[in-house]
């Protein structure tokens, strides 16, 4: 019954197929199989622009449920099953249907013998049975709308399972309707309280038992509207519910948990229609180690993208990633109830010097802002604070205040300073005697304001009524146990917001047809092959990437006359498809100043390629570029999410720190700036020891570049390497020196 | 009565004073005011070797008690105190003896007049009085032990209180009494549970308020034998409450939080104390941020160190630095109570994959090692959960197996694999009819074994019968509420163990007396000044430190001469005292092969350092090294610590990335390569891009010959930095090619 793990069979190892309900044709996700340049609803590289948003509502709200092996015989977990649901379905006022061929009655409902024999169309059937395909084939004639298929056995369990999985994947997708599982559970048809008022979270969660303590959050008065236990993802996913909930009035914030993604591109469009709707979204997605990553694939045939990658479209898609149950609680929690806000500063306000000053440390050091007070704001906290303690923010009450009337007039006055968005009060140890004042006034005051009020209650148990009674009563206040996690939610709070009112979709801009760039491109590809350097960067000049003036001669005399018209000093290299590590087998030679040098230099390097068995289509001589900033521009194909770019500083910065930066296309001239910003190194950029800043702008139109190219080329192009472009001062450009680039 | 945030007067801004109860004789901290090169209990830099133990048996065991102040009238706040004094000195059966001049009788007892009417010397006297330094001379008079002082207005209130805790400080120490506070409560004297059993946590906070939770934790069945709350540290300082519970018998592990260290070398004694005895110390230190240091200056007007710095500090002398008070207590808890680890390797079990692979993910990613088991483990386990599921490690069971016999035999063969040293158990919500048995399976099966057993109960609330009474119920399974936190906690108690058992203190090896190095090096030295590249390199030849061969030259004669003497190709440089951007201003000239080239180089440094204005004491003609990885060493003063060391990499990587590691002498081999491995550019000295490994061995004889000559010159050396040092391939040694140092 508890959840094991869930496999999913990514659209890697099955072929596209047609989504039902129609909103979208079939495609392709990865391949160019599918011809390229179609307007409308793809961009360039065949894949969907939009969301598809199954609709869910009968799913959630069924009228009508079959259960097929339903029973009521004591002691089969079937049984425990049918009595949920029956309950449940009256609950929600749902006509229940059982079949069994074996009985005529269930729990005293007329029992059908047959699929074929229900009574009318079911919204939904759940399927008890062991092997769904042909019930699933037996619903598709009654025109059934959703089954939920509660069998194990699949791509959880190894490869035979998973050839399972893809033939009942198969079935479900000629019959029209839609699956949820299989290896799933009843979690979807859970009795959700309905006293709790406000927007609520809806759940997301691979594993039944992984989404437990989620929906135990009701017993802190916070409230759920729905769960989705996506299981093994046969056929609905994880960003089916995602875009379906991005769009429900109830729900404040969605909170998942992801084993595996299924397919890289659904999710990030349904993580776009999340940004477009400013619905939050928080989530756990495991993987964050080789180690992990590694567990998630054995252990359910499922395929977990490069962390980087995944961790890459999170960001860019505003999803808040997060790592632990407890985060992903307390975030969502916090999400789903706080209103905009309306300034960032935090405002730390305590009874205990120490602890403000420990919780501002913290925050800090997590990237919260503590906004300094103003004069006057201090002044008339010191109406009530005697005038030793510190009121500056943190503010210290020095613990007498809270006792009386004074208590409310500061929670009053910190939040009317225009500077604070958020109030956080931390209470590390309940203190009867002040600490159960103060909570009722934080309560009281939250009532007032729509500003968000934070309290961290630190008893290890939290059997206080001031915890308990007090401020998990109040849907204003947002109660913590953990300064760690208070802090994780403020900060997902706040950017949440910001990326929130600044989100563009990528996809809008995502281009729709090949440009001229790309028909030239795609006269240089040799499939199969490694391009050498010299038609690398004819690829890159075709994208208008400056490259060296250069020529690839095939002798001595060629060579002197190439140098002369590219100018001295020039930089010769040995040119072939295979030749990675041209400098480490001595086959490049610099600053070169005049015709012998040259001539000589091409004899030498090639001397040494004979003598190295390295086969050459000639040799390349080049202009000598000046001095700037090494960078690297790749692109690679992830397997979740297909052309993938990367950007770092350059030698010894990427090969020994591996300091680089992810971006998942389609992105926008702000995402690759943001990119430059993740790099650790970025000062080079700006300029050390005196050296000009660099040609930024240059570098991010090179990034955006590549990008259209590695769109366009979509999985023909199945590697490239930029290393090094040299970023030249500020107005001066960029120019890619070598380049490598495989063609698939 | 709820400490306001703590203010200790560092050593810098009062003189060192004579340590009562005789352990030491007064020391001069950071200056050479005392004659160095004394043997005995001190290094060569003047300071202690070893801890001094003040013995407060009688401090926390008083068996007779003053309370000055004492008072029985109705809403005075020295009247609750009173009550719980007497509550507790009739509980630990200590004669208490009110002191009120205003009084016949206090709570029925007989008061006294004054502190010399007392009947006995006591060992402890409680000052409930606005200004403790007449009390303080009075006690003196009467052979008190020792004193606790209440009051406020001290240090944590800026410069007047500092004065005024000054002379409270002086007042004492004069005395013969031992201090705690002011600025502190009653937390020392609060009622402990006596029903626990086993190793206890001891609790030093210098905040009450911050203590709290930590004192609550009884309520979970962990045992605490001692709070010391120690306010503004006037006299007994936080160092002390260390050395003293570190050979407690009843002590299994410390618990620490501080807001300031009064003294760097104190607090490193004092966990070289805890560590030779084995006793964990896991410690909050605020101040991980420039605002938050900067708040707790502000806010207590103590010092707080440069974090990096007190990090530092804390790893080499084996002090486990958490960020959060619920990790302080779910790390203490946990070292408190477990023995000794069999293996390292961390078993993750669960009733669900999804749950493992998680936790699993979580746990490497903090440098937990889950070893596979062995195919004949996998296999006995495969008695018991189906052949479908993983149980490599993390162990999935799939939940049913729980709920029988079979659940047990599981949890003990994981048991019994010689590769396990700590089993976990990570619940994410409960489902009583499996969850309840598993509880109870791990306690019991933790009771028959010696290795660590830890549960995670992940429901929001707790109030479960499994959670509450089982599994808090054992004293054998440590049970946390977040995933994090227990990985935080068995990451400390597997590196405690391997701290612990590897320990060697570096005060056994501290230099005594001064090397015949030190000597040459005073003479060097130019008080207030900064030498000239060529004195800072005599100052590193005086430690045996290699610099290249040079000569400092002050004519174009004498530089083609050098040039012979050293060896063609020469490097020629400016050399001048305030010369610490040669290389900017064109001052530093290489690969000069030929005396014409030098003559003409010697002339243009010349024209250049009078076109700009530099005094030069002339030019150095240095021998050209050949290239290696480029590194920085050098030596700053911690205003807590004294001198403190630096390595990194050199260039690019210390500039823009700060990719730095700091020790705090004294250190010994092992830790100088501890904090090699700390720098993320690491790589580089292990040899990339066909680069040879580098010398480390010399790399780290520099480092511990520098630290040598930080000891020995100590404050008189403010500053020095080898910047580059050039570490050879291995075998060839390492090179300072240049330096700078600054004298005090």
């Amino acid at each position: 019954m508890l959840g094991s793990t869930h496999g999913t069979l990514t659209t890697h190892s099955r072929p596209a197929r047609v989504v039902a309900c129609g909103e979208q044709p079939p495609h392709a996700v990865h391949g160019l199989s599918e011809p390229r340049g179609g307007i409308g609803d793809r961009d360039v590289s065949g894949r969907p622009l939009h969301a598809p948003v199954p609709d869910l509502d009968r799913f959630f709200r069924p009228e009508s449920v079959a259960v097929i092996g339903a029973s009521d015989s004591e002691g089969r977990p079937n049984t425990g099953i049918t009595r949920q649901l029956i309950t449940w379905a009256e609950r929600v006022g749902a006509r229940l249907h059982p079949v069994n061929p074996g009985r005529e009655r269930v729990f005293g409902l007329p029992c059908h013998t047959a699929v074929a024999d229900l009574p009318e169309p079911v919204d939904l059937a759940v399927l008890l049975v062991g092997d769904p395909v042909p019930v699933i084939e037996q619903l598709a004639e009654t025109k059934a709308k959703f089954a939920v298929a509660f069998a194990s056995g699949f791509a959880e369990t190894g490869e035979e399972g998973a050839t399972a999985q893809a033939r009942l994947a198969d079935a479900v997708e000629r019959s029209g309707l839609r699956l949820l599982g299989p290896n799933t559970n009843l979690n979807a048809f859970e009795t959700f309280r309905d006293d709790l008022n406000g927007p609520a979270i809806a759940l997301i969660t691979q594993s039944g038992h992984q989404g437990r303590p989620l929906f135990a959050l009701q017993e802190l008065g916070i409230r759920l509207s729905h769960w989705a236990p996506t299981g093994n993802e046969a056929d609905l996913e994880t960003a089916d519910f995602l875009s379906y909930f991005a769009s429900r009035p109830e729900v404040g914030a969605i909170a998942a948990y992801v084993e595996g993604l299924k397919d890289g591109r659904s999710f990030l469009l349904a993580a776009d229609r999340a940004a477009r709707h400013k619905v939050p979204v928080v989530a756990v997605k495991v993987g964050r180690t080789e180690t992990g990553a590694r567990t998630a694939r054995s252990h359910t045939g499922k395929l977990t993208g490069a962390d980087e990658v995944v961790d890459a479209a999170m960001r860019q898609f505003g999803v808040i990633r997060v790592n632990g149950l407890d985060e992903l609680q307390d975030t969502a929690a916090l999400l789903a109830r706080a209103g905009q806000p309306t300034a960032e500063g935090v405002a730390v306000y305590s009874i205990s010097g120490g602890t403000g000053a420990h919780f501002a440390d913290l925050a800090t050091a997590a990237g919260l802002r503590l906004p300094t007070l103003t004069q006057a704001k201090q002044s008339e906290l010191h109406q009530w604070i005697p005038d030793y303690l510190n009121v500056a923010n943190p503010i210290d009450n020095g613990g007498h205040p809270v006792g009386d009337w004074r208590g409310r007039k500061i929670i009053d006055a910190i939040l009317a300073d225009p500077s604070v968005g958020v109030l956080v009060c931390p209470i590390t140890g309940p203190f009867p005697p002040m600490s159960d004042k103060l909570a009722q006034d934080l309560v009281d005051a939250a009532e007032q304001t729509d500003k968000l009020v934070c309290v961290v209650w630190g008893s290890p148990l939290g059997t206080e009524d001031a915890y308990r009674t007090t401020l998990l009563g109040s849907s204003r206040v947002a109660t913590f146990r953990t300064f760690a996690n208070c802090i994780t939610a403020v900060r997902a709070y706040l950017d949440h917001h910001r990326f929130a009112a600044g989100y563009r979709s990528p996809f809008d801009d995502a281009p729709r047809v090949l440009s001229p760039s790309a028909r030239k491109a795609q006269g240089l590809m040799r499939p199969g092959q490694e391009l050498s350097e010299h038609a690398a960067k004819q690829l890159l000049r075709a994208y208008g990437i400056r490259v060296p003036r250069e020529q690839l001669v095939t002798s001595a005399a060629a060579a002197v006359r190439a140098a002369s018209l590219v100018g001295y000093p020039v930089v010769m290299k040995a040119s072939g498809p295979q030749l990675a590590h041209k400098t480490e087998l001595g086959l490049v030679k610099v600053g070169l100043t005049s015709a012998s040098q040259v001539r000589d230099t091409y004899r030498e390097l090639i001397d040494i390629a004979r003598y190295e068995d390295v086969p050459l289509d000639g040799v390349l001589v080049c202009q000598m570029i000046e001095r700037g900033v090494e960078m690297v521009v790749g692109v690679t194909h992830d397997s979740l999410f297909g052309p993938t770019m990367t950007v770092g500083l350059g030698g010894v910065l990427v090969e020994v720190l591996r300091d680089v930066a992810v971006g998942v296309p389609p992105f926008g001239e702000d995402q690759a700036r943001a990119m430059l910003g993740e790099l650790r190194g970025r000062a080079l950029l700006e300029g050390v020891r005196g050296a000009p800043p660099a040609d930024t702008d240059a570098l991010i139109e090179v990034v955006l570049r590549v990008q259209r190219m590695a769109l366009e080329l979509g999985s023909d192009l199945a590697e490239l390497d930029i290393n090094p472009l040299v970023i030249l001062p500020r107005g001066q450009g960029a120019v890619a020196l070598d380049a490598l680039a495989v063609c698939h």
